[in-house]
């Protein structure tokens, strides 16, 4: 399928570029939530992974209810990415290694030994993007 | 309430600054989708307005669940928004014609008189705002 290789090619390289990305869950009473999540270096393939404070709100949601969206933008290119995908927590000590960076000395002072230190997983089932001023939306299935 | 009054006109000042948002909807199955929506000149006072194409799927899923989050995101001067609100499907030829901007032509041929031209009203329940690299989030509540 060179369409979709291309699309996912253009995907990974809108998420690398925007760097930070919008992750929105949903409450128990249906309000949508988001927050800022910064994107680790690797390149893009349908699985994105953060590091977090387990004990935060956002891990209790996606604990409820795992449907998540992570929205990418740069309002000055005109470029936008929807990805919507399930998200889960894991502890696994040596993903959190290859993620870590002296960035997140400020959220965990006690860096990889911190006890709430904690990963979000999320794998993508659908993403859509928006590249150019002009161009229409583009899609990416990964189910 | 002072400290109320200077964080909406904080989180005012960075929805006009950054001037695009992703809105996210729920689809019928939980999935979360978000797409790009400028926002109108006015200053932000709770409500936002959007001219929409009645036709989309965006107007279908508020329809049937009506909870968004518009996320507002400039990485490169690390400032965000979360918006949680409600949203509604509004046809208002007066409020519409306030809206109007030459851009909308590209979306609706016919103009004003687009048969499918409508407006999406969100009311916001909440805002959380990140405005620099080492602030914490601040919190509008409109509820």
């Amino acid at each position: 399928m060179p369409q979709h290789d291309e699309n996912l090619r253009n995907l990974a390289g809108l998420i690398k570029e925007i760097g930070v990305c919008m992750l929105t869950t949903v409450e128990q009473d249906g309000t949508l939530r988001s927050r800022p999540m910064a994107i680790q270096e690797t390149d893009f393939d349908g699985t994105l992974w953060f590091l977090t404070d387990s004990k935060t709100a956002k891990v209790y949601e996606i604990g409820r209810e795992n449907h998540v969206n992570l929205s990418f933008s740069h309002p000055g290119n005109q470029k936008y990415v929807s990805l919507s995908g399930k998200a889960q927590l894991v502890h696994d000590r040596a993903k959190a290694e290859e993620l870590w960076t002296s960035q997140h000395k400020a959220w965990f002072p006690q860096g990889l030994d911190d006890p709430n230190l904690a990963l979000i997983r999320v794998d993508a089932d659908k993403a859509e993007f928006w590249d150019s001023p002009s161009s229409k939306v583009q899609v990416v299935s990964f189910v």
